[in-house]
């Protein structure tokens, strides 16, 4: 073990900031003490972290052996602990599962309550290539066999902190020397023995029945997925490029791709794309199933009336030039609806009109008492037009939508206010049409709901001098 | 094994014409008996090809089961036979290579001679899964792990015709199945369980032993290579981008890369442009060595004066802007040495000049008889100069480099001409600026060696009228 490879890595490959501080997962075995003694040679402030499973019974006094060794090498000690053995009963985890669940969240709470700017683990290369081999034995693609990487950030347990692994090319047997030269004690992991958890089987009958074959069969996979995470990345940059080609539209469940030019591209690069599009719909999807790409391909390459189940609740369907991937559930917002976007209230100038999404418009003038005398009931008029009371505006008028908590009184209710999704019950209008419906407000109370109701407080009375006259229509 | 797949492979994977003729290579095994059954039911023109690869005693009796084979469909046989092993012991391989090298230089012989648009063999979706592990034991990249194609074109076999394999997606087991509901009898290949063969050991215990981890591991496999092949082509398309842009120059033996350009670079790309640059230089090498490309990659981030080794005898070293790999006995030309480029004859207009590479030029004028009268031996003059008696011009005048065959007869030699190597040996001149010099030819004949000599039967005579003046010069 090499203090100077070790910094180059830090450097080259984690990409970290000089005099930043690292928070160092210990588990107190060889790979995470040898990790630590290394970056306790190296100008970075250390933050030394310990999380306690909860699965051994000795597992208290190994917290506290780390505590006693952070302290040895005057650095701080953090250390967080969890009933492991719970937690995936109770999420339905495998052990192996919840354990990663709960170290890292800890790990990276850690971090960045502590401001390090990264979190060190002392995966090896022997780790290195039993992930490998664990991602072949189900038939990975690229993203897997390239395994491990010496730094990553993951969403899930933080968004700007990465994962860093300086350890990745170090062999678990340069491990062992380097502790055995510092005179460093780790404790042993009974749990490394068991066969029960694949990795172990992995490491103690895999690969040395492999090595039967190619006594050199650890480095060459090593090699192997150290080659193929800089094609991965290759390809993924070209899978970015080719994506913002196709995207023809995005929203929250649905999407539409040029199907014209995802016909035209090579397989891998359709593969890729319709791979992110199905994470893009289903961010939660670990493994995106081959049989639904290849169903895909062959649907793009001849489309056919109807839909295409892809995952889970995903389906296909090619609607004109486009290839519609969406939820099931969702139905797209259709032309026909006025819609407004999420945001703060859009005022209304008045006179003047508000445009709104698939050509409508809102338009509004005032209008006085010599021009509207005759009309004895506004409902005798169209729904999408209003005429309101002028001096019972409240405050100025707004378009926007629904929100939580609104009331509205229609026009003939008596003395009361009802809920808002009650009237919408009555109006047997479809639930998604709802969310963005506009509504015109004043000082936050709902006045007229186009192609529905006027509020009972505005409406035009006998004494009424001026009148707003408001009308939502589309153009074209 | 359904015939309409088995069409559609041949339409979309192997890309084949309709009614043109495949050549069908047929061991007589089940599989190349399924595949010649198959394509016997589609609408192309087929011939029927065996090898005897003289290894076991009943292989003539094989030949003649197939032709027996070919006769009952009515097809043409077409048989070849050699000495594998003899082969093999002359040129160093072993017996599977020596095999394959001599089926498959049979197989593209007979089917240029017949002109087949592809040669058809059965390798099977077990054997890719075997080729792919094959492969992953040695730690194989893309190129590897992606395993066989439908169709591929190899240049080493020929440069047009390609090797198709529709069954790539069948599995041992439906072929098996088909040839008895076809009442096909397969013969019985002895060597396929010869535990001395890697192939079989995969077939008959990894495979096995692997799926006790994952009992659907060979469609993992396969499913796995499928995908790698699409993302081997997404690399390989923005490797061929990436190295015209990086490409300086290239020559024989040695071509130069833009240093900056290969440091801006992903470590994929990078990769991926190196692994180029060295089959260019060496086409025959069949995997590029990791830790040659390693110490490239380092180099190129930190350069350092004086050469890396390589490959074999490939070397690499920073030059100005630029990062040089070539041979290691080669040296590049000389901008000290005027050269020609291969081609048709340049013709050389008089008066008038030709320019040459690295500044130098070669110019001509008619002098008349007045103007050089004083010169009694043109010899006196500068070797980069010469006059030529024009009377004495069998035709054209023009520059080209020296070509097989050439003979020369310089000034003073009476009657007879030499070949110009044997007067090359005694110039003095390195090889290779020798391929390239500027040699002034008229009608096919070798009038001057500008450097060196003038020809004999166009030197200037007492009774000469008018002369050609020419000069070799670097300009600037």
């Amino acid at each position: 073990m090499d203090v100077n490879k070790i910094a180059l890595i830090l450097e080259r490959e984690c990409r970290l900031e000089r005099d930043q501080p690292i928070l160092v997962g210990v588990s107190g075995g060889p790979d995470s003490l040898c990790l630590l003694s290394l970056l306790a040679r190296l100008p970075f402030p250390l933050l030394v972290a310990h999380f306690d499973h909860q699965l051994r019974a000795e597992s208290a006094a190994d917290s506290a052996y780390v505590a006693q060794e952070a302290k040895r090498l005057g650095l701080p000690f953090l250390a967080g602990s969890q009933d492991v053995a719970r937690f995936a009963q109770s999420e339905h985890f495998s052990i192996e599962e919840a354990a990663r669940v709960l170290r890292y969240r800890f790990l990276f709470a850690q971090a960045k309550e502590h401001g390090a700017q990264a979190v060190a683990v002392g995966h090896t290369a022997d780790d290195q290539v039993e992930t490998v081999l664990m991602h072949l034995l189900r038939g990975a693609g690229l993203a897997g066999l390239r395994g491990m990487e010496y730094r990553s950030v993951i969403a899930e347990w933080d968004a700007h902190i990465p994962l860093i692994r300086p350890l990745l090319s170090a062999w678990r047997k340069e491990i062992v020397e380097y502790c055995a030269e510092q005179h460093l004690s780790p404790l042993v992991d009974a749990s490394n023995q068991d066969p029960a958890f694949l990795r172990n089987r992995l490491r103690h009958a895999l690969i040395p029945y492999l090595e039967s074959y190619n006594p050199q069969i650890r480095s060459a996979l090593w090699r192997m997925s150290d080659v193929l995470a800089g094609d991965e990345a290759v390809v993924r940059q070209a899978a970015a490029e080719e994506w913002s080609a196709c995207l023809i539209s995005q929203a929250e469940g649905s999407l539409a791709l040029d199907l014209a030019r995802l016909r035209s591209i090579s397989p891998g690069l359709l593969r890729a794309v319709l791979r992110k599009a199905i994470i893009t719909l289903l961010p939660g999807l670990r493994d995106v199933d081959y049989a639904a790409i290849e169903r895909a391909r062959s649907f793009i390459l001849q489309p056919r009336a109807g839909q295409l189940d892809l995952v889970q609740d995903l389906c296909a369907f090619a609607e004109r030039e486009n290839l519609v991937i969406q939820r099931r559930g969702y139905s797209r917002p259709d032309p026909s609806w006025p819609q407004v976007e999420a945001g703060p209230d859009l005022p209304l100038a008045i006179p003047g009109s508000i445009e709104l999404p698939a050509g409508w418009r809102l338009s509004a003038h005032w209008v006085s008492a010599d021009n509207f005398s005759g009309f004895s009931d506004p409902n005798e008029l169209s729904p999408w037009e209003a005429w309101i009371d002028a001096d019972q505006l409240p405050g100025e008028v707004c378009l926007r939508p629904m929100r939580q908590g609104d009331r509205f009184q229609p026009l003939g209710m008596q003395g009361h206010s009802i809920k808002l999704s009650d009237f919408w019950i009555n109006a047997k209008l479809s639930r998604r049409a709802r969310a963005a419906w506009p509504l015109v407000v004043s000082a936050g109370q709902i006045i007229w709901i186009p192609g529905f109701r006027l509020a009972h407080a505005q409406r035009l009375q006998k004494n009424t001098r001026k009148a707003l006259h408001l009308q939502l229509f589309r153009v074209g």
